[in-house]
């Protein structure tokens, strides 16, 4: 089954689509083998999850839409796996509230950062930071803490999807108002962040641009609503409380089920035969 | 840092060595992509059930102990992933409890059996079932079903760490005892299990061969006291249990934590520095 013959309203399409697009990105050389353990880890907490977009996590989206509607210089920050995972889509979210794109890596180097910007352009981006690497997050070591002066350096509110904790924490405290998409609401990087969107990338992304089109309609009154309305550590609570709520051995096979192990395991997953 | 370098009393020695050891895996090309995503997702469970083994997980390798120690002909099903992460460990307990070691995997490649026959063997592995291929688990398609005559079909225990959900039910509908080690207390696999062990395999395994050590020292029926003393729905309810009281949030950064995410990522673990 390829990627278009997956029907959008199978109960598992984010699944199903992510591992598709998670292989691709190796092919192409976008997504590193720390990236597959990821996406692995992942998986696990999107099927405690319940592989939904709870109401919280849609808050969420909502705030931080109107939070880029009202930045003065956003800038999408874009690593292997989510280039890999949602190239469309973070196009489309940079052309709703009219972000730049960075790319930016945990170890940065040209050939990568060229591949996954290329990547980007094939799929519509127009401008793609990153390659200049001229400024600097203060606080990390070099190859780290690499960005560009005139974009992540330069930003009032950065999208951070899928960041790691040092990084989350950095940009915090350069003063940066932080969006964070991630799965495991324990993690440092949604615990940093101003606006944590605990939900699948695939699923969240698409749905911060869906709430800036109709903020951006509703006007500012409505964006500052949104914001307000929005409570971090009550979402990151609830986020929390449906993963331990969550129904195991569920009669539907989990993303993580008959295949998660003590470590890892062969991908004998029957679920993702599909998608193989 | 290297795997000798990892100090044994260290907070996440399995979580690093498991890392440490997958990669490798990579390399040899014994560890498939599917592989790697399945270490991640065995990770977020892992850190979820609070790197250690439960005392029902405990009690759970004792029984599987004295299972294998009063079977006829016990065999430790190989998956690519297992062969990766616990060689000497599974070849450990092969010579402890008398069993055979059969390398089976979701898709049957002589060329993959083949590799991973030879890395078990390098660590000190005599015999390895898995080529002759000549058997079959009835109900699995061929690929999925090959064993060997004189392995697995011909077993009356069989070991089967990391397995799928479909696989397991078929081996249970053969009639075997099963044994599964897997991190997920959700999965079909350990929920078909006789004996289910909700552990890291790297801890599990070599857990098992000290319990077997110490039960044949102890005889036949302190190992039937073992067997009877042992409930799986119990076992399966408290990993549960462990899971939802897990703590989130904590002070030290957990195995998903900072990188998981609402897919994946691009590795960027700060605790995971080390094991690169």
């Amino acid at each position: 089954m390829t990627e278009t013959e997956i029907p959008e309203d199978h109960p598992r399409y984010a699944s199903l689509v992510t591992r598709h697009r998670i292989e691709a990105g190796v092919e192409n050389g976008i997504t590193s083998k720390q990236g597959l353990i990821a996406q692995g880890r992942g998986e696990s907490f999107d099927y405690l999850l319940g592989e939904r977009t709870l109401p919280s996590a849609d808050a969420a989206a909502r705030a931080a839409a109107a939070t880029l509607l009202l930045a003065d210089h956003p800038v999408l920050s874009v690593n292997g796996n989510v280039a890999a995972l949602a190239p469309d889509e973070t196009v489309e979210l940079a052309e709703a509230v009219d972000a730049d794109i960075e790319v930016n890596l945990f170890n940065h180097t040209d050939e990568r950062v060229r591949r996954i910007a290329d990547h980007l352009r094939d799929h519509g981006a127009e401008e793609v930071k990153g390659l200049a690497a001229d400024g600097e997050i203060p606080g990390l070591d070099h190859a780290r803490g690499t960005v560009d002066a005139d974009g992540i350096e330069a930003a009032d509110v950065v999208v951070v999807p899928l960041e790691d904790g040092d990084r989350a924490e950095a940009l915090d405290a350069m003063g940066k108002t932080e969006i964070v998409i991630d799965v495991n609401p324990g993690s440092r990087s949604p615990r940093t962040a101003d606006i944590p969107i605990v939900d699948n990338l695939i699923r969240a992304v698409p749905n911060v641009t869906a709430h800036a089109r109709a903020l951006a309609e509703a006007g500012p009154g409505a964006q500052r609503d949104a914001i307000d309305a929005f409570d971090a550590d009550d979402a990151l609570a609830k986020a929390e409380a449906a993963i331990r709520e969550g129904s195991f051995g569920a009669e539907t096979e989990p993303a993580g089920g008959g295949v998660s192990d003590g470590a890892a395991q062969n991908g004998e997953n029957p679920v993702d035969e599909s998608a193989r």
